[in-house]
């Protein structure tokens, strides 16, 4: 579907290993002695999950979210941080030689690199042990992810609010991912920057789009910005286009941050990991503190996708009800209509911002329950207790349901759930029985249309069991 | 087998025409008051060059060499460019829609149609009745198209030479279409800027690989410098990466420009126009006078293009010696090493210009013998009179034959040669038996290649007929 | 009074003449074989002046304006223009030692020697030849303006009206020179450029003062524009902020320059200079063409001057009446009054420019006669025969009178004039009684002022009789 | 002596109080709440100290060193940092209505007011408390400054070594003020920036001559750091060529971030706070672990000064021997010298920097005792108690002698040691008794220059007794 892929399968991709050193570049380039003392420490304790964003990045543009396959072919693949006179020193063994050009790394996976190692090590080293940011606690939750986004220079008290955040999935159709193209295409004719969850797919085409946009609009480089966490770097290795990188600590805060610094949201078509975002934002939303609030929510697709979207429509409107389903608007097979009406949304959030005097760059004013800000690890034990049931309160019910989709993301292709699953068999997910149908339905759907991995490999096992 | 083309046609690009008026960018944004009025006089005059050419630029990023049938389907359109107090204005009536947003005018395009004004009108204006600029002599052009360059602002005294020309055909398979855009990728990941010209086919692929290499080496925007002349723009409409254009008055300027701003040449397959090519640049360097000058020349495509470049080499050979073979080098399949030899070559071209003192920005030193200088205007008769033998002096056989490669590229696609062509039935050409056997292999092996137009129109017709 | 002229009597400005090459900076670093060439034969004609301006340039800071001494001083300096492959070189020998820096060139003097080449040569190669450019015509010389002006790279079209032109004299007291910068720094507080005869006193003080307001205002560098001819550049060196040069080719295009690219006009004391000036500027403005048209026109001075702008408001009601009286106001001892108003006018000028939507940067619409823009050579013979009397209309008057002025200020300073009073005596200048009479006083005046040159020579001796 | 002072005294500086609100630049111009509700906090806690330094911010340009007057001018005067939604607002009530230009804060003092803020409070909201940051350690102290000076971007790794510390008085004559121009200005062409400790007189000479030099060298706007602390600015106004000021809490910290940002060091004729700053850096480059850094060190003065550096130079070799002296070298009267001599030194810093692989930008290698980090309070008690002999260790005795000198800055300007002297008489200094001769020698002679104090005050009342 994009002939870009290609572009990476080159001979000198493929050929031997890169063992080298390299210096950070961006924040990380001016550092005290004790801060480089303290980082080359943590990633040391970091080992294993720098190790596997580091490879993720150094193979940035590689399609695939098959972790474990990456993981084992560069099995001897090591990264290690030292503290030189002059700083700090990046050193890499066994590099995957694609990330490289006549011997010198690609600048952009340079910058991805250090930003791996900064945010990484980061919040083990100055958020983490740091009494301010306390996370037990909503506000101290949000002023880490603030911290965190600040530190990578993601935002800029001068930008004008453009920042548009587009999920969905990172497989899908050649004919979804051209219209994530267009969609991204016509925002950038119209001035807006994207953000996504910066893995391939509709995480990719909306990129790609914006930057041939922004070429012809002369206005390149425009901002690209990537937010992961480190369960899904590992899996889904950065597209080339990301040129601003921030890896937040777990999916809670990725969340958070995704819709504090963004000012619109559209949504494509995507498996359980854009249901996660869908069920997160209305959560979120429907919070009486933010009636006021207006952000523009987006759902979108091509004429193909009419279908996946009435029956997610249909599932919002039977679990968080008519309300809920007030908070978007459903665009069939109109890219332009897309853009202008984000266009115009976003207008609005920047005359609220100035009304209420709240900054362009973070949205402060936005609360957020800390049911959607505490960190969920998906065991099967805590899978199997989830409630889900019309009784709950509605943003209760909207945080379960997010859970339960969130470890299912997990069980597919994040390393922890993966090996969880495959020792302890398929998680179990009960609640109410008119709920649980729908889930059903909508779950075979994911599976029946391949949105749940990338297509080319075995046929999908599920990872759960509805009772 | 590019998924870029069908975001031209979105609804948007099929609706209305746009009547309005813009105020040009670039070298026009500031004039006399007499030059406006001599602009604004010229541009009459040189009203249907302006209205086609314009009409290109506004269609840029369309697909198609049909210039027919754009300009039918646009009949209606019109430009006008007129004094006002502040300067200059220029109005359109029944433009195309695709070259606007919301009303606006993407800026690129804006800058193309400033730079179409700038450079029809230019030469009208200030070149040709200037008397420093003598046409007649080989200086006297070689000033003009310094002039025009210089005022198109495509030239830099400070940049380093980094300029490759990417020549090769509009109308190329997918594979290797893909194969250019992996060649500019890998020349972008060495920092190199691309120079085409400007159509579809090998004119864009190695800008579009360049832009993506360019992101991620983080040197956004590159230089993508597209350099046409009147009958070839408004057949082929610029691709929407170009950043800078440049239209010289008639093909041999333009051929000039090519070899005096760029700093090295790769060579795609292509038909009758990259022949043409082939055979002006390797008359030039012939030309004794140009012996110790370094230029990398590089011929090259995927592994199916390894018999075309066999017969190219053969058809040299025959016709203008080893010493024209030993010029350029043929590499096959191999990207990175393309992209590796030509930053070594570009590297011995800078030793060389700095050993001689010469401009880093023009190469002043480069001997072009008039017979490559003069404009050659194909009729009917000037085609049939060509001598086509090597009895002539090498230089003035590969002279020769690039015209008559030049007539049949007028005959398959320029306004005028196609008119001539309906009217009067094919060209003639003939020569030594033994060159046109192999000529006309050549040809038929094009025309079966589906080298001679783009694909997807009736059957073609051959425009010439060798004798 | 101004502790920064000891600067330029270092060691090292006493020391040994520098005898070197230089490249050129700015406009003159990309130019075609034929225009170096050109250049290179123009500047063998233009022999003298060229050195005398050069010289003049390459002494930037240091005081005084007794041309004759500094030529005498380095009478063995020798400037030539060379061809080199790569483009230009400028040969200097025996330059003086203080406008090189451990053997380089400062580079704001190599810029502003680059000025003086291209100015110079630049009317006699491309504007005197061309057609399109008719001296004899008051639109043809408005064009040439232009062009110099364009060339120069002064004017862009992007920047808003904010150029204030302050004229003056270049032998002021302490007091007055103090007060000029503190004008300077209100106005560059207010985010104002200055334009000055670019010599020393008032031609240095605003831009002195200015380059503090904008150090603090954080808009540094900002624009020091200066505007001369080769007669005066000779006698009075550019004082070191310029930052912008521009040399006319005679005393009439310079004050259209400095009218049409200036957006208000600020007068400090003066001598005979600044007497022609304020002349041309009313007589310019009293052209009821120009009855609509805003320029702030100010004069101002601190207390010790307020008899001074008495005596000359006195002489201009004498000659052109009242109505000229009410083209400028009076501001005594007032800084930021003079900057308030000088920026509430410059908007009024803003106003006017949109709304007849003429250029920010180039007063199109501003009428001047034929009479203002003639050449006057100041021979004794012309100087006789000028008709000063209220008989005559008034912009005539004001033309004649401005003449009068200029002869003097040729006869003071101008290499020319100098030698021409030295051989036949004093000019001879006659007319109506009463004018005459006020013209006698007021030069008087001037003289006791020591406003007729810098102080510190011999006592001044007349180079006029009114008779 | 310098005209720039009456600039200063415009009526517009005179008027009346200015009311009103500003938003900080810089640094603070992204906070998250959680740091604006803390700065708020400590803005309260650090109220005098913040409103003292604020003032002397806001009066940037004015002369003086009377702390005491401009407190009781503007005794009303009341600053405020307060939360507001989108971060943070500075409130000011009766502030000088010269940091104003038409009721606009001047840009560059909102940015020294934003300077004061920033580092005022940051320094008791983020290191005070910060368990990473152990005062009590030296490396915890260098940590510490590191960790001012970064956040205030004075630092910048991308930029070669070239920052000069100039040190001297801040009263003094008019010739020695125009030298330590001169020296500026020879620097500044040699492209050098300035580093001073921001007041008056030597402080501001160099920077005012460096400004000069970068306008003619066109590297516009130079950097001119200001390194000072709370007891010192608020005695001694920014003077307004600075445009990066740091305050860092004590005058042992701000002498630290001297010699680790500077890359050489002038050293011009002063009174105490000079003679503080010249033991300081000789006791730190006698510690052995220093004995193979490279570092600068230029007394220099005019001819009248040569008598004044001859008695330094006699005290050093007394006290400090002649290891002491080869540290040093004495230029008189040769500004060019001192700036040829300085660019060769800073040559070898580089050199060396690169050899041990330390930072440009921050000199990590070089060992600073404990005892000349640990703040001296010079209470009386202390400094009768301090040990003055030639017994001690020659650090020792260096470090004892810095806090002498330090004591009477103290005593002459700062509010708490002039308040001090005021209730208990002199401070009483004692030792061996040669270096108490040779001591009280020095002292005396700086009372007769008037280094003690700026002229124009009472006769200077010593602040202490040499028993």
């Amino acid at each position: 579907m994009d002939s870009q892929a290609e572009m990476q399968t080159t001979p000198s991709c493929q050929s031997d290993r890169v063992t080298t050193s390299v210096y950070p570049a961006g924040a990380l380039n001016m550092l005290s002695r004790e801060e480089v003392a303290r980082l080359s420490n943590a990633s040391e304790e970091m080992g294993e999950v720098l190790r596997r964003c580091a490879l993720a990045v150094l193979n940035s543009g590689e399609q695939g979210d098959d972790a474990e396959a990456m993981l084992a072919k560069y099995h001897d693949f090591q990264i290690q941080v030292h503290q030189v006179n002059r700083g700090m020193r990046i050193d890499l063994q066994n590099a995957p030689a694609c990330a490289f050009v006549d011997g010198k790394m690609i600048h952009g996976i340079r910058e991805l690199l250090s930003a791996v190692v900064r945010d990484i090590v980061y919040f083990e080293t100055e958020i983490h042990p740091n009494p301010y940011f306390d996370l037990s606690d909503s506000e101290g939750v949000t002023n880490a992810v603030f911290e965190i986004v600040r530190n990578a220079r993601v935002v800029d008290a001068q930008r004008e609010p453009n920042l548009v955040v587009c999920w969905g999935g990172h497989s899908i159709s050649g004919e979804e991912y051209d219209y994530t193209k267009e969609v991204g295409y016509q925002l950038g004719l119209r001035g807006r920057d994207i953000c996504t969850g910066c893995g391939p797919g509709a995480m990719k085409g909306p990129m790609k789009g914006a930057t041939i946009a922004h070429a012809k609009q002369r206005t390149l480089p425009g901002h690209y910005v990537g937010v992961s966490e480190p369960g899904i770097i590992a899996a889904e290795s950065p597209n080339p286009i990301v040129n601003e990188l921030i890896i937040l600590p777990d999916i809670e805060k990725r969340l958070e941050a995704f819709v504090r610094i963004g000012h619109g949201i559209v949504v494509f078509p995507g498996g359980v990991g854009t249901a996660e975002e869908i069920l997160f934002i209305l959560g979120v939303m429907l919070n009486p503190a933010n009636r006021e609030m207006p952000l523009p929510l987006i759902f979108t697709g091509p004429a193909s996708a009419g279908d996946y979207f009435e029956e997610i429509d249909r599932f919002i409107g039977l679990t968080l009800g008519e309300e809920a389903r007030e908070l978007y608007s459903i665009i069939i097979d109109d890219p332009v209509a897309v853009a202008r009406e984000m266009t115009a949304g976003i207008e609005r959030v920047r005359d609220f911002r100035v009304q209420v005097n709240d900054a362009f760059y973070f949205n402060w004013l936005l609360k957020i329950d800390p049911d959607f800000q505490r960190p969920f690890e998906p065991t099967h034990q805590a899978m199997s207790e989830l409630r889900i049931s019309r009784d709950l309160p509605r943003h209760e019910l909207a945080a379960n349901l997010r859970r339960a989709f969130s470890g299912i993301v997990a069980g597919n292709v994040k390393p922890n759930g993966v090996r969880a699953i495959r020792e302890h068999g398929p998680f179990q997910i009960q609640g109410e029985p008119e709920i649980m149908e729908a889930l059903d339905q909508l779950l075979t759907r994911f599976v029946a249309q391949h949105r749940m991995k990338l297509p080319g490999g075995e046929v999908y096992e599920p990872c759960y069991r509805i009772v």
